[in-house]
């Protein structure tokens, strides 16, 4: 028979069984961690209705989203877990209890040109909390505790959650009577890394209509820096002159305030005024996430605040803050960074159990059972090859243990343990094995996913 | 703004919070109970290329499969996990362990006609063996055991695992010199119940083409019934006629003989020759699994033995044996039966903490933390309600524990600690409190998410 050529699309990843188990141990974390702060898992279709998905309309979207028919219905993939959230929120706000905490770790769909560590589909691990007509700030100054505990418990410590506020920079754009105009500064000022402040000087009054004074007033609150408390003290000196900016240095006081509270520690926190996410969507506190020694990854999680979650479906406001981790790029990233680590277990079975003969079947199969009722991964091993051959499926996957049983395991009721990490073998009874392999356990589960080197 | 009405497709389950926690419950059971048996888990892409998913080709796939353009791709979402995981295998052979064990839990998709229980979007939870030219009958004997103990993890007892073995079934068909005609026969006998044997006798002799010899001979097989010995011992006079007969009463007998050492109670499990399952697929041990007190819904959990896993991609002979839970439908069944346990906890979270006044904010976020750092799914509620509203969120939500935090709490370093399930209070210790939660949450993780009555 011809045979096809068997592929997985470019764009698409599929993993080998032992990054997978890495991979799994990474959502386990976020479930987990994301539980701890009171969200609850939502499960939404990956396939909606195009115009549902589209509500909103326009640009990139609707270029990269998988669409197409079936029958007479207009289908669409979903391309973020933003939109089936809002859909979500707006078809069950009666039977819903806000503030709505829901977490949501979900593969997402888009077309983008095929290009190395760019993926058509990813997971996304979003938290967000919805309130009803209102939202207490205490929700916003949450989120960094919520960033903080979810990369440390992958193992990542090197990272800086950097924080902003839209009121402020909104508020300081006002003060200069150029409300209008701040989209096109913040993209002139974003380049100021890149082409330097005069040629940003330039740019700011021969493109984008600024006069003098303001370019300089605009470079000027560019070139706020400094410690927290520093940027804060300079923040003061614009103080009563905005109502917008005054409520925004308020709400970023109250986000640095109780940091210490949540655990965060000042090390992993900075208030940094170049940051400003979706012009559009968000409207308070923003969030970007950098690792210290790879800022050229960009932000590795980010949200933020917005005031209207599900304007397109509902007249109802629905305020509400948010994060996203772009969990297949992380994964991507830190594989390349061989920032994996390789001590996380990663086989399939903690016990390997092998009968040296057919008589020792029964035998074998009663020990499988008696380590599994104790909670230890096991497989059991009866394919008909060499002893060699049946070590090295063991050493292959990364089994720990191998569990031997001959006739004088079979007639003294014990167990041969054979630790493949250190060589060691010792004849056990069937409590003191379960015990070994649980105090090995106890300790991998302490391993984390990732390593910094 | 006009706006749109917010919808989820017809036959795509998408599920409120407390049930979402019932499902999240039965697919972590799942999981846990695959790996115990040294199943390792994957993840596949849901969209493959068209020609990959199709290349078995034919009927009923064919026509329901969701199947699109994006540029000059060719493209499909995935119908089942076993497809995928031939692709899977094929691909990666020379990197892969044999046996290769892997689960795997995802979303499938059927473009079938909307009806109620009918699922476009579904998950299917798979696990397979996999062996490199030869699978030792030992991994079919195990399967029952893993059906076993994962319906009874979940909370299901009165249910019985029902085996046969096509070799028996070809062998005996060969027997009579029938074996091109197998397939109507055994459509033909599947009927019995429904028409009786005088009309079965009937149809075999005057459609199917057998002489009344014949016909009386696959009657009086399909008579052989009563418990597992007395079916194995009617097999027995069967014996010595047909080589593949006698091999599959081998493997018959090989699949019973160690239920008991791999903890299967006889009263689950049956032989039961009328399942045939997928004909032209499955080549040994086939098994169906039936609720006893809901027939109607039929198998909750299928599968079996074939020889060739991916023939479409590779000459390599890859012989497997597996099983599949249509997990949505069956969440679906439950919750239709009343079976989902509504004892079990589905809050997001498990203390409510509400600081008193602003006052005690600072005091309010360290106790959250704390409780946090201890494990306890933790919210902090800070929204500007009346006391009243606070309590009921929390009792609307199943939140067992609401953490009051006033002035005199503060002063003295305590926690006030209601039970909304008792309506007791006490003033605790942060260390009493955390071993108070601590002590539910130990009950709770005990109970199932299933329940009979």
């Amino acid at each position: 028979m011809a045979k096809l050529k068997p592929r997985t699309l470019s764009g698409f990843m599929e993993l080998l069984p032992a990054p997978q188990q890495q991979m799994e141990r990474m959502m386990e974390t976020l479930r987990r961690t994301y539980a701890l702060y009171g969200f609850t898992p939502l499960d939404t279709p990956a396939v909606e209705a195009a115009e549902v998905l589209l509500a909103k309309g326009g640009g990139e979207t609707e270029k990269q989203i998988y669409r197409f028919q079936k029958g007479d219905s207009d289908l669409a993939l979903r391309f973020d877990l933003t939109v089936p959230l809002a859909k979500y929120v707006a078809l069950n706000y009666g039977q819903l209890s806000f503030p709505f905490r829901r977490y949501q770790i979900g593969k997402v769909y888009r077309g983008e040109r095929a290009q190395r560590g760019r993926f058509r589909e990813f997971y996304q691990a979003d938290i967000d909390v919805i309130g009803d007509g209102t939202l207490d700030i205490v929700n916003e100054a949450e989120i960094p505790a919520i960033i903080y505990q979810t990369f440390t418990s992958l193992g990542l410590h090197r990272f800086q959650i950097r924080v902003n506020n839209r009121k402020i920079l909104n508020g300081f754009y006002a003060m200069l009577g150029l409300s209008d105009r701040a989209g096109a500064i913040m993209r002139t000022v974003d380049k100021l890394e890149k082409i330097g402040p005069d040629k940003v000087r330039a740019v700011l009054t021969e493109e984008d209509g600024l006069d003098a004074g303001q370019a300089d007033a605009v470079l000027a609150f560019t070139q706020i820096q400094g410690s927290n408390d520093a940027v804060l003290a300079a923040l003061e000196e614009y103080r009563g002159k905005d109502v917008l900016f005054d409520q925004g240095l308020e709400e970023l006081r109250t986000v640095t305030r109780y940091l210490a509270a949540f655990g965060v520690p000042q090390s992993h926190f900075a208030v940094d005024l170049t940051i400003a996410r979706g012009l559009d969507y968000y409207t308070g506190t923003v969030y970007e996430t950098t690792m210290l020694d790879h800022p050229e990854v960009g932000s590795i999680c980010s949200g933020g605040r917005y005031d209207n979650l599900a304007e397109y479906y509902t007249d109802k406001a629905l305020p509400g803050v948010g994060i996203s981790i772009g969990l297949t790029r992380l994964f991507y990233v830190l594989n390349e960074q061989k920032m994996l680590n390789p001590a996380l277990p990663t086989a399939p079975a903690d016990v390997l159990v092998l009968p040296m003969s057919p008589e020792e079947l029964d035998y074998a199969i009663s020990a499988a059972t008696r380590l599994r009722a104790a909670g230890i991964r096991t497989q059991l091993y009866c394919e008909q090859k060499k002893f060699k051959a049946k070590i090295s499926y063991a050493a292959k996957l990364g089994i720990p243990f191998v569990l031997f049983l001959g006739g004088s395991e079979r007639e003294a009721g014990t167990f041969s343990l054979k630790d493949l990490r250190t060589g060691e073998q010792s004849t056990l009874s069937p409590d003191e094995t379960v015990a070994a392999v649980r105090a090995y356990l106890a300790e991998s589960a302490a391993i984390a996913p990732v390593v910094e080197r």
